[in-house]
């Protein structure tokens, strides 16, 4: 399984382009090949040929014994275009540049990263920088990077891959000292040509990288990072993101460090959503929760908690109330046999305080997990804690042994939890080893968020694995170009979308025969596709059920309209049944760098002064429809409010795909498409009133 | 300054009672003393007089040298009243005990508990617990405690209490792993005598102690853990809780654990917002918090964070905004004095991102630190950067020492903060020491929390000290009983609240006496007091401006109400003047076990489906009243929608005090007082309708 980038990041000879016995950077990433012992080809290149490091160098890429597999430059800034030319002249297809003072640095630094980037893409080099701090591949001992690597490192499952440099070593070490081992930490800097989507894709198919942690400023190429999220998820591979630029300032503060813009945050948030992305707040949280998920993979249930501090439990209760995760209650007979080992307990909890007991009784730990693992509903056990730091901590063997071969039981996975965040040392990690305990986590905030997100993700991940049958991804493109609150109507009624009965009336004569064909009370509004606030101008009439009525509004429409806008258009009235009172939803379409988004709120104030909305990408299904209504704030009022029915859920959530599909089928070049209100009552969903913008239109 | 419980928390001689070899309680207390080299005396007791620990030990408490300071009991449960009697027999007026079995264990251990504290009141013996792992005073090296103290311990200002014992030690524990100094660890067990306010009131006037940080499951005094928690704040000591009982699982387990029954968490939160106690969520925030307000005190102004990583700086920006901490741009001079020390930056934000320069010339750390603090709105320089743990990390003694040297540059606060979360070692505090790094704290999630939390705390006492001087905290009590609307309201009105103008009418001549009087559209509404619902009745005719229409109105309302009510006495109508389109705000006052508590909200939705209310406990001042408008969710209503104008938020702030304050002069006798709806049109606020319910009413 060859990657394209698999000779990047597995090279067998590699040269360091500006090394120098002078340079700081020179030595920290010439010394970490030493320190991990780097088996392949380390060739040294510099303006002079001057030997560093006890080594000898060249003066060019062309005068080595052979092609290195990747170049790393680390020349002043202004040497880099050189540098780049004699690698790419020398047949290297492969280079890291360190050196800063590009996109990060102002619109001069762009214009320069933009000669680099298409010189290297004319001669066919793949890029990783500017302003790029390099990488560590844990799995095969190759350090291309400054980061002091350190005398002892943990192998293992975790990939990082970030943006800024600093933060990639903050986050490896904090696996580390964590006891989280690591397959590559990958620094990707200006992202100039190789950017965070394309390493996520190559890690995707890498065999030791079961989690992906990424630290990113900005997403550079939006629709190559959702393929890549998508090919991770369908590898079963946690993406976990800590994305910055919430906030207008962490947005100002990104520019000027990578010289990137980030997006809209919402947008972003909806596409964690749909693309099954854990999406996180804090680098501890970043590091938890992968090495939570590089335990446990997949979470097939609920989650059961144990331990001998009361306090614990109820911290436990009230943070997984906060963090979403669920402590399914225990089955009867999961709690029949739990009372005949634990026959002095009272109630029975999940979380489960197993008291002192299990101090004098250590065995308890193993009997109470192995029971707790049997339950249908649970899909992990975990244990409350402390793992010893060191010897100078007080070390229960035999309750170590039991909760070890407790969470070990079965094939439920089990965890150990830290009451608070501790280091997981070599000595913890020995003792882990040596009493079997398979996994420990922690603290407790950390691992009930952790296990939280463990299991939304691995919820999503059997949903989407449902979904994916269901719905087309993608309608096919018509020629129509609806622009009128009529024609938009109409269209929609054509794609499927439940649509109000509506007939034009270009006069008074004609109203009256709608009212008499719809054949109860209606609604006149005017026809004009120059006038957007129709109320506004007295350019609608409700509630009409006699033709001098119907007269009489129709006259009265025109003059309004005539009087504010003397110079539209005007197709006289619509005609529409009126309908009685219901909840009022605003459904839109947007366009965004990520594609088209739909949008949903409850009409009036909500939208108005709150704009309580919730946001997708298009194309949706009815539960990624039934999730956006969930998510709104006035989520309960479509259970029925004064007089309004409750709304039927899966009617509106059917209406919103239908109506996402007729906007994406519409193409590019609708900029908007507004349906306010989508009418709900009962199951009674209709569009009232549409509107579609075009781009030049 | 010796409290009532100095010689309880600082004894010096102890008597173990149920000293044995065989038991590791007993093992692990007596060990305590040698390690931690207690210099007062240590007598053992036990039921055969068998030496243990390898001293001599003596049957009972009567028989030893010199009557005890303190007595820390661990007999068996069933053993313990004896014990307990043969205390208080030697004369000892002070005793732990550590034995379970009590209220936790459910209605007869609470009986056997209620038993216990009988014979100790009546003794004078002072208790803590039962079910209490005991205390660690570590200023005067004083353990009566089973937790293993360690090698080495931290004395410095932070005092722990806590309910669960289990906890108390994972907060000591976690504490030290960070750095912090202790004063105190208590468990306060059960509670039955000695409860947390108690300890909390002695903590605020122990020398040693700087902050105090609580776990609590229950309040179990509302009213003494209120005065101690502003004695504490009036020494200036902020008290940081993590209170568990946000979920009703939780509570639930509380009630299990310590056999306590938990409030409501929403009036909890008022108490903290009103008292200013920093009520934080983990055990984590719970320690760095105490542990950044330890070293900073209160702070007089905003935060400046510089960090090498502007990846930092961006989760920082990102961070404080969720936080609430406020990162103040800096001041013009400010400005121009860093563009003379960084003329190569870009914008200069806050946070500061000093760039790799930082690391080629760490001069500027220090120059960077000393200009920000000098800086009128800031009152804490922050600089992020790793401090090394242990000697395998790359140790960069010129920068760190740049940086001490710029956080301690001024009088003005300075802290470093770690980028994730570490242990703060002996190696790492030798370094600070070494090197004059004032203060360590991290990693940035926890830390900038942490500072929101003492900017937060810091403001609200400088609030305070103003506040308390404004309105009187306690209404005298009238022997008024007002019943219904027209007597609500009329009451109301005299305690000054602004009430809308009504007239009684018992019969329809009257109510167009009054329609006359008024001079403008009336509104009609039943009179009853048995009547409460009165639109649903039609029971309520607006807008009436006309003689005829009054009777009319009057007659129906009449008719309506007999036919709805046929018992019910009816006292004719209230006549009211009809008022145009406004706010609709609730104002409702409750009882609880902290006493009445107010409740603020809009109308309709809000309240019915939302629950979107503000709470806290009588009396309020204007000031509180504001930020109660502020915290609902659907505040931007209050700006104005739909006709109605922006309510006058100091006007509105104003009624609820006065509407406060005629509510305690009520007493305790009232149930409920409404105020519904308190209508806001500008400075326009008038209550327009009233209800007070009376026990036994």
């Amino acid at each position: 399984m060859n990657h394209n980038l698999h000779i990047f990041f597995q090279p067998r000879s590699v040269v360091l382009v500006g090394a120098t016995d002078k340079s700081a950077w020179s030595q920290l990433i010439h010394g970490n090949f030493g320190a991990m012992g780097y088996d392949g080809q380390v060739w040294l290149v510099n303006k002079r040929g001057t030997p560093a490091h006890g080594r000898a160098a060249v003066t060019s890429c062309r005068d080595l014994p052979a092609v290195p597999d990747i170049a790393y430059i680390f020349v002043p800034t202004d040497a880099v275009r050189e540098a780049l030319e004699d690698v790419a002249e020398a047949g290297i297809r492969h280079a890291l540049i360190l050196s800063s003072g590009y996109a990060e640095a102002g619109p001069d630094g762009t214009q320069k990263q933009d000669g680099l980037i298409a010189y290297a893409r004319d001669k066919g080099v793949t890029l990783l920088g500017p302003n790029s701090l390099g990488f560590i591949n844990y799995v095969h001992d190759i350090p291309v990077s400054p980061f002091p690597v350190g005398k002892e490192y943990l192998r293992g499952h975790l990939a990082i891959v970030s943006q800024s440099g600093a933060t990639t070593n903050v986050i490896a070490n904090f696996a580390q000292q964590q006891g989280i081992g690591l397959s590559y930490a990958i620094a990707t800097g200006n992202e100039a040509d190789l950017d965070t989507a394309r390493v996520i894709d190559y890690l995707a198919q890498d065999e030791a990288t079961r989690v992906i942690a990424v630290f990113a400023e900005t997403i550079k190429d939006p629709a190559a990072f959702r393929t890549a999220a998508r090919k991770a998820a369908a590898a079963g591979k946690p993406l976990i993101i800590l994305k910055v630029g919430r906030t207008e300032l962490a947005s100002q503060l990104a520019q000027a460090h990578t010289g990137s813009v980030t997006g809209d945050d919402r947008i972003f948030d909806a596409v964690c959503a749909q693309d099954n992305i854990i999406r996180v707040t804090s680098i501890e949280e970043l590091v938890v929760t992968a090495g939570v998920l590089a335990h446990t993979g997949p979470i097939e249930g609920g989650v059961a908690i144990i331990s001998i501090s009361g306090g614990a439990c109820e911290v436990i209760a009230d943070t997984a109330d906060l963090a979403g995760l669920a402590l399914p209650p225990f089955a009867e007979a999961t709690r029949a046999t739990l009372q005949a080992v634990i026959a002095d307990y009272g109630a029975i909890f999940n979380p489960l305080d197993v008291t002192g007991a299990a101090v004098r009784d250590p065995s308890l730990f193993e009997r109470i997990l192995t029971i707790l693992a049997a339950d249908p509903a649970i899909g992990l056990t975990a244990c409350v804690y402390d793992l010893p730091r060191d010897g100078g901590d007080f070390v229960d063997r035999t309750a170590l042994t039991c909760i070890g071969a407790g969470l070990a039981a079965s094939k439920t996975p089990g965890i150990m939890i830290n009451q608070a965040i501790r280091p997981v040392s070599a000595f913890s990690r020995n003792l882990m080893a040596e009493l079997g305990i398979p996994a420990v986590t922690g603290g407790l905030d950390l691992a009930v968020r952790a296990l939280a997100a463990a299991q939304r993700w691995s919820e999503r991940r059997v949903r989407k694995g449902k979904a994916d049958t269901g719905l087309s991804r993608q309608a096919a493109i018509t020629s129509a170009r609806p622009a009128s609150e009529y024609e938009t109507l109409i269209y929609l009624q054509g794609q499927g979308a439940p649509v109000i009965q509506v007939e034009r009336a270009p006069t008074a004569d004609e109203a009256v025969e709608a009212w008499r064909a719809i054949g109860g009370p209606v609604v006149l509004k005017i026809a004009s596709s120059a006038i957007q606030h129709k109320s506004d101008i007295g350019g609608v009439r409700l509630n009409l059920d006699s033709e001098v009525a119907i007269r009489d509004a129709f006259a009265a429409i025109m003059t309004a309209a005539r009087a504010a806008y003397p110079d539209a258009p005007i197709d006289g009235c619509l005609v529409a049944p009126m309908r009685p009172v219901g909840i009022e939803l605003f459904v839109g379409i947007a366009q965004s760098p990520w594609g088209p988004v739909i949008v949903a709120g409850l009409g009036g104030v909500w939208i108005e002064l709150l704009a309580d909305t919730s946001l997708r990408l298009l194309p949706i299904d009815e539960t990624e429809a039934r999730a956006m209504l969930d998510e709104l704030r006035a989520r309960r009022i479509l259970d029925g409010y004064r007089g309004a029915p409750a709304a039927d859920l899966g009617a509106v959530a059917e209406a919103m795909c239908k109506i996402g599909n007729a906007a994406l089928a519409l193409g590019p070049d609708l900029v908007t498409l507004e349906i306010n209100p989508l009418l709900a009552r009962g199951d009674e969903v209709e569009a009232l009133d549409a509107l579609a913008v075009w781009r030049d239109g």
